[in-house]
């Protein structure tokens, strides 16, 4: 038995495709399909942010949606290269104090909190950083939220996706220093705008977007005094961690919850090959987990159960919530339930397993079947695969036997032909480390640097990927044992546990101290 | 009066043009001869650095040449950019103590010495950096000097400068940020071919090369453990610095040996004027400053002239040398020399400016006649035009009524309409200050980096841009009042002073103390 898996899994889960042909590897993936999670249809409001979110907010208008007229290549200057495009970027003035607010010149200049958009669509992200909104009365800061290059609505080449996204040679401007630069440029921009050149701008981002909040520290402190990089594997590149760590992580959070579960799930692989081979087997599967087509196979429905237990452990929050699909608090620990509760199930394998789908894709009980097939990109993620298959080359697909999916060897020459393939292109493993470093980490870093924190939680698959010991005393790592995803950055809640609002004053009083310091320096310039 | 300099002088002397006319600017340039100094032919002996060396070196070879395949883009997967070209470095492993160099596990990876290579033959910079060749053997470092790609011999597209030079598409690849990551590109493979990943990577270069050196540093913290950055004016750019500064160091230069010296200098470009406006004026100018050609013009005579005056400040070093042109021990104070001396020239201003200028262009006596309009370009220096068309706007053509030079001011505009009518393209004069920074260098570095000397000498012109003040503990400036252009790089010699010996003194020891605490963090590690 063999597992693939391309692991340009970010806050999707790829090509999962478990074969246990004889003749070995036989992956089965699309370009849209396999990189998706699988949502409800019905569940889903795309591009709606403010409506979505006016129950979290007490302002009427959450931001404002703006364009800055960007530089397609800032690092070349072919004549290409002096194009232009949109980039969308969303403000929310409410609460800063800009310019004029006090005498005291200490905070004539009132901060500029930016988050760093990752792959998809602004609004969305920023919908999901509540943190930003709810502390922005308190540092009288202006929000800022800026999309990346080739996702939402800032897409190169007039906007038309159909030019961006139609070959390597439009798609080549996708990259993370190119966004990085993008970045740069619209803040100092934005500055200059509003004559608040001495503001002093903190970054905010979570998964890759945290990964782009680093970097940016550590490549422009000249434009941002400090970044909350939350949930950012920045180590998750070359051979610095084990690739196993990712499943690795999913395993131990379902094992937490019980022996029993994580056991069922381990077992569940095999079964549903061994059914799937028997005569009716597929027609058994097709009923026992309601699919709504035709179309199944064994490694399309472990495919598409992988992705529910993956975005699950991603998303364990303690309190409901709707990130990547709507789901109660504490995700896994339900999952769980359904697969130990014998009085439901009792020893039916596969409809423990159903039970647990149904807490990923069925929160809400209404869905009436389900389609293993479902390419449908709410977030705009689609473009990812794009930069799977040029720089981020991040081992994520191996499992030792402790693991609860079948062991595997990470392998990147599937990636390598799967990308060929796609782009007839060849991707550039060792570009992270050699443009933004992370081997010997805290070496480099001890001396060089300052004002990151790295927050991580550790049933976070990716936490594996993270800063997890504090470099120095400005480059501080967060870890919450109980967190998963950037869950520091969301909304606070009633409910939030005790180490959940620690963390968050943590991050607090971090940042304050960078402000205050940055104040103290200027004024002593 | 009015005086147009496109400033674009980094090494190079560009477009001085004094006109008169009363139609005011006059600005009379091509590409290539108004970039270069004017060297008298038989005095250059153009790539045979072993030859020119063989004097400096105790080594019959003073290094070995090679070539790395190197990516043409590192920041975008456009198909064109997975194109790759040779980029040329010397190497000398004579004193390197390798990887097995003793049991002491601290020396075990010993240093690695960069020479991040500016706009020129990499053979004639790595002659002029003696400091490393003598340095080698104290340190056990290996030494590596690399040229910055479209110099020299590492131009891309098949090498053939035919079409690398040809237009905007293909010149476009050249730039700062491609050449860093050049160079990161380089050293990583360097050194993983070496098996000596652990080996300190110190960082040296001066005037651009140095510009380069310590944004490596700042850039690329996880390959180079520090960076000695001579003369590296980083802050002239935008409006940092005063755009007079360059020029008001060259004036106060000459004024420092003598007031009459700096009065002829500065009165002689309405006498040369007058002289060109007379009947038989331009006979007389050509006959006064033995001019091979017919063609002679008193704006193509000043510019000459001031050619003579900037490089001559720039290297203005206490002992012979052979730099941009040979030259005596304090050539300034020769050059003042000449122009003092009654007994010479009596009170012919004329002969005393042919004086000044054979000081520069003639100290062997050999030359019979001058051209003018020489476009020789012995150092390859000629893609400068490219960079300063596109980034490297640096504003040093402003002269105060104190000036030596025609009182004027520094105009961003004729710049661009230059660069409309060489490239057809737009510089873009942000861009250096947006990637790299410089506004408020100390706050923006007082707590961030580390391990950079910043060296400059106050009698070279572009020690204005740099950084004079020590930024914290670790990022240090050492400012020499007699030094000149990256003189501390240059090989010693018995007649140095003592201020240079204790400069080079003091870069050791700094240098020493890098490399020492770094081994200290790897063992802790």
């Amino acid at each position: 038995m063999k597992t693939i898996d391309f692991g340009f899994i970010f806050l999707l889960v790829s090509v999962f495709s478990l074969s246990i042909s004889s003749s070995g590897i036989n992956p089965k993936y699309g370009r849209s399909t396999t990189f998706m999670a699988r949502f409800p249809s019905s569940s889903i409001v795309v591009d709606q942010p403010e409506q979505q979110l006016s129950v979290s907010s007490k302002n009427n208008q959450l931001y404002r949606t703006k364009y800055f007229t960007q530089t397609l290549d800032h690092f070349n200057y072919n004549p290409h290269s002096y194009q232009t495009f949109q980039q969308r970027y969303l403000i929310n003035d409410t609460f800063w104090g800009g310019v004029h607010g006090t005498e005291n010149k200490k905070i004539k200049n009132a901060p500029i909190f930016v988050y760093t958009g990752n792959e998809g669509y602004i609004d969305w992200f920023a919908q999901n950083t509540g943190f930003m909104f709810e502390k922005a009365p308190h540092f009288k800061a202006l929000l800022v939220f800026i999309e990346h290059r080739f996702y939402g609505k800032s897409i190169p080449f007039g906007g038309d996706k159909e030019i961006a996204y139609s070959n390597a040679t439009t798609l080549g401007y996708l990259s993370s220093t190119q966004a990085l630069a993008d970045y740069a440029t619209l803040i100092i921009d934005l500055k200059r705008n509003l004559s608040s050149i001495d503001s002093p701008v903190v970054l905010f981002g979570g998964s890759y977007g945290g990964m782009l909040a680093a970097w940016f520290r550590l490549k422009y402190p000249h434009v941002a005094i400090g970044a909350l990089a939350s949930s950012a594997p920045i180590l998750n590149f070359e051979n610095i961690m084990s690739p196993y760590s990712f499943n690795d992580i999913i395993s131990q959070d379902f094992r937490s919850e019980s022996e029993n579960c994580y056991k069922v799930i381990k077992g569940s692989w095999q079964h549903i090959e061994d059914t799937a081979n028997k005569p009716g087997g597929l027609q058994l599967l097709r009923k026992s987990f309601k699919i709504c087509k035709n179309h199944i196979s064994a490694s399309s429905l472990e495919n598409w159960l992988y992705t529910a237990y993956v975005y699950t452990a991603m998303t364990d929050y303690p309190t409901p919530s709707n990130f990547l699909s709507p789901l109660p608090a504490y995700p896994v620990k339900q999952m769980c339930k359904a697969i130990d509760d014998s009085k439901v199930s009792g020893n039916d394998i596969l409809a423990k397993l159903y039970g647990a789908a149904n807490v990923y894709y069925n929160s809400s009980g209404t869905a009436t079947c389900f389609d293993l097939d479902d390419d449908s990109d709410p977030h705009g993620l689609e473009e990812w695969t794009w930069q799977a298959c040029t720089e981020m080359v991040m081992p994520t697909s191996g499992n030792n036997k402790e693991s609860m999916f079948p062991a595997s060897e990470y392998d990147y020459n599937d990636r390598a032909t799967y990308c060929k393939s796609m782009f007839d292109i060849e991707p550039r493993p060792n570009w992270i480390t050699t443009e933004f470093g992370g081997h010997d980490i805290k070496v480099v870093l001890k001396r060089f640097a300052s004002n990151i924190i790295f927050f991580n939680g550790l049933r976070d698959p990716w936490s594996g990927g993270g800063v997890l010991k504090n470099i120095s005393n400005s480059i501080i790592s967060i870890v919450a044992e109980e967190g998963a995803h950037h869950v520091d950055l969301r909304y606070s809640s009633k409910e939030d546990p005790k180490w959940l609002q620690d963390v968050r004053k943590s991050e607090v009083e971090i940042i304050e101290k960078w402000i205050s310091q940055y104040y103290d320096d200027l004024a002593r310039s």
